[in-house]
């Protein structure tokens, strides 16, 4: 049976070339995709070749770039591959992509992925020319069945002036009634968004969209991007252990039960680490309301240890990903897919009262945390929604490795050379040596617990600056947040230097 | 009348004095007042005089101290002069307090207003042993109506072993309804808030309390610190028109209606000066949803312009204490008073689409802002609740004149050497000589604008710095956000050294 149940959109059916004709130099596209699930397979391809084209005729053509949040190599890489994109905003982690960041040939918009739909709605960007979203079917009634991740998929198709939509045979069918859309009313007539638990649908399983501003839609037969999870190592399980330790310590001082964990979990091998870990805890009935369904988030349920995963788009490897397609209908009962405006809204993530764990670039003696500019400028891959959960989240964390590239790079330092959480924010800082749990402290009391959280080689270097930062302070009655401004970002220029930030 | 209107409560009346010797070494206090209003007027007195006779006798004597905001020098001021505050959270503005913290006698945590509260209940500064609360007066029942600030009154009252109560007869008793008190459910039992606009009154206008816990009353006669605003001068005229242009502009691209102002604004002259602007301007009724109550705001409601103002607190010149004072029931149709994490909150502060206008004490050429640490180390004030609007408001700006200290400081520099506000979350910046709109732009589109706005003095150091950093940034393909990392905090360096941000 045909996926495309509407007749007028099936009279627009074309070829992704054909479609991709539509698109003009300076156009700017809100396409869908959040973590490599749900991008559009087919125009990105073909919007690559027509910019390539433009090139070798010495036309320009570029595009502004709009999306959930990452995509994959059949989208962003073509794209940027192509030098076709001139603007690109909210998250992104493609490979190629990021080097045309990093050489400057495409301007990046690092942005909250909870804010980047609404600012769209906003208009802050101007006029959007084109939304190009992934369906799994369409209604008669002309409604869009999302795919495998909502992102920002309502606020281009409402905001866009025309729309493209790819049909993807290759994505279950029965991923319909795992989508939770909800629209917010524009303002002034904001309502309560009416989310008290994870596990509560508050809207429709579709997208209704302005049929008459439909100008293309495109048959594709592709997979998502999955890429496998790393096995667990020795390093993330240790940090799972202490993250364990730290909510069992939460348990044992009566500010948490052992079914009342709310779960936001960014993504990554090491939150997956974390997930495995919590199979074998005493954790019951685990909620998860967060950005994206992993792997790890999988095991869970199927254990019988998480009872709900709201988010709006998976991440899984591919074995995983098939797992899903199979069984979509299954585990549409215990898995909700939002838009991301909803799944990473201040509003419900400070209601909710969630454990918050994210991973980072590096973290200062002060706790302040850079996720985003690796020494300060190169971009890694954003902020994505990490901000969103962070600052509301209850108790907000940070896991990760206490060093990276062989030993090169302290994940703990003097000072960060970017901040993307601020000192208030961050609650708890984990690494393979321990946490730190920075709560109700002022700076000074921070430094001795985020030290211990170094590598050990970097830890007498990290001494040495505190205690030459103290004795300015001291003697300046600077002592709020001691620094020693010429040595601060010492850490950072070794690097750059030497390739390390160990002393030659 | 008495102003003590419940008989239990009245049998434990007792001097300051007496009051202050129930509090001992080690005690972690919650109190009333913020930004100088509502504060307690005679137990602090009582409480310093006590640790100063323990210090005489070579006895410990300090406690921590949470409050609203900050106070005044008869609370903050005399305790910190006693050197009885070994902690203080979450923001003061006292100048001997502030000394004590950046000699290293007191250590400040500084923290968002609107969680301070919430923190105190989730028990993570541990139990709270008293709170003392000023009141206007104690009802019948033993309820408490609070005087001219609400701030953290309910968290702490709450939550503290013990309750002492001062009840002030200076403050009118006509202050009675403007407070608006409401308790969020405990997780896991939280709901929405249910304030979709300014006006709504959504609790009671007293506060119940257990009474068993008070354990003194103490009667007193004593004003709210009230400072004059300075007057308006030249520069802050300027900001202000630069406001008036910029609100002016999103009218024109559709994006606000002369009608649709709900503003947030920071406390002080600069911030007043904006209020006086929109005096003469084509805005109308406008709406306030903030933390403080300023002399401009009554204006703006004595000319018609304001229809509410939703706040936590006041701070009044003088002149204006006086006669909010003696017309508090005329202002209470229009003024309401709400718990701090309520005025703050980021679900009500995101529903509500703010308008929101802060200070700043430097900002970096990508727009990052520092609100606290001068020179990285030395504390102002504090975040405040700078960060609970910023992050969440529909429109976050910054006002600054574009230098201090008689030129020496330049509040724009090549990085801020702390980050309260990420770039990310800073829309628009506004001094003297202009204003940035950074919404929409990547970071290296940010700088040129940032520049424009810094006093022409410190333009050449600036456009240099980035120039040297854009050369490193190519040759390294690290072009999203050009930093020269040994000159990145050169200006602060440089002012340490000389004294001045400017080339000697």
């Amino acid at each position: 049976m045909s996926r495309i149940g509407n007749a007028q959109l099936k009279s627009k059916v074309m070829t992704a070339e054909e479609a991709a004709e539509l698109i003009n130099h300076g156009d700017k596209i809100g396409i869908s995709g959040f973590t490599g699930a749900g991008y559009p397979k087919a125009l990105p391809t073909a919007i690559a070749n027509r910019a390539k084209e433009a090139h070798e005729r010495g036309d320009d053509f570029m595009i502004d770039l709009f999306t959930g949040a990452s995509t994959a190599p059949d989208c962003d890489g073509v794209l940027a591959e192509a030098d076709a994109i001139r603007f690109r905003t909210p998250y992104q982690s493609d490979p190629i992509l990021r080097s045309k960041i990093n050489d400057g040939t495409t301007l990046y918009m690092d942005y909250h992925l909870s804010e980047s739909g609404l600012y769209v709605e906003q208009g802050f960007f101007g006029k959007m020319n084109f939304a190009i979203v992934e369906a799994v079917r369409i209604t008669e009634d002309g409604h869009i069945v999302p795919s495998s991740s909502i992102g920002n998929n309502v606020e281009y198709l409402d905001n866009a002036e025309k729309i493209i939509i790819e049909v993807n045979s290759w994505q279950s069918e029965e991923l319909e009634g795992m989508a939770d859309i909800y629209r917010i009313n524009h303002l002034p007539n904001r309502q309560p968004i009416p989310i008290t638990a994870p596990e509560q649908r508050i809207g429709s399983t579709y997208i209704d969209i302005d049929l008459d501003k439909v100008v293309a839609v495109v048959e594709t037969d592709a997979p998502d991007r999955n890429a496998p999870f790393k096995p667990v190592d020795e390093t993330s399980k240790k940090i799972a252990g202490h993250f364990l330790d730290f909510l069992e310590g939460e348990v044992a001082a009566g500010r948490l039960t052992y079914d009342g964990y709310i779960m936001q979990s960014g993504v990554g091998n090491v939150p997956n680490a974390v997930m495995a870990g919590l199979l074998d805890s005493k954790f019951e009935n685990i909620k998860a309301y967060t950005e994206v369904i992993q792997d790890g988030m999988v095991d869970l349920i199927d254990a019988g240890k998480m009872t709900v995963a709201s988010a709006t788009s998976f991440s899984l490897s591919p074995e995983y990903a098939e797992k899903m397609n199979n069984e979509a209908s299954r585990y549409a009962k215990q898995i909700i897919l939002r838009p991301q405006q909803i799944s990473n809204h201040p509003e419900v993530v400070r209601r909710l009262g969630l454990i918050c764990t994210n991973g980072l670039i590096e973290a200062d003696i002060y706790g302040n945390v850079n996720s985003t500019n690796v020494i300060g400028s190169r971009m890694m891959n954003g902020v994505g929604g990490s901000a969103d959960f962070t600052r509301n989240g209850l108790i907000s964390s940070f896991i990760t490795p206490s060093d990276a590239k062989g030993g090169d790079i302290s994940a703990i330092v003097p000072m960060v050379s970017h901040v993307d959480h601020t000192e208030q924010d961050v609650k708890v800082i984990i690494t393979e040596y321990g946490y730190a749990d920075l709560r109700g402290l002022a700076p000074r009391q921070k430094v001795e617990k985020m030290i211990a959280l170094a590598h050990p080689d970097y830890r007498p270097l990290l001494e040495e600056y505190y205690e030459r930062a103290l004795k300015i302070a001291e003697e300046k009655k600077i002592m709020q947040t001691p620094h020693d401004l010429a040595n601060a970002l010492s850490f950072h220029q070794r690097f750059q230097e030497t390739g390390s930030m160990k002393l030659s």
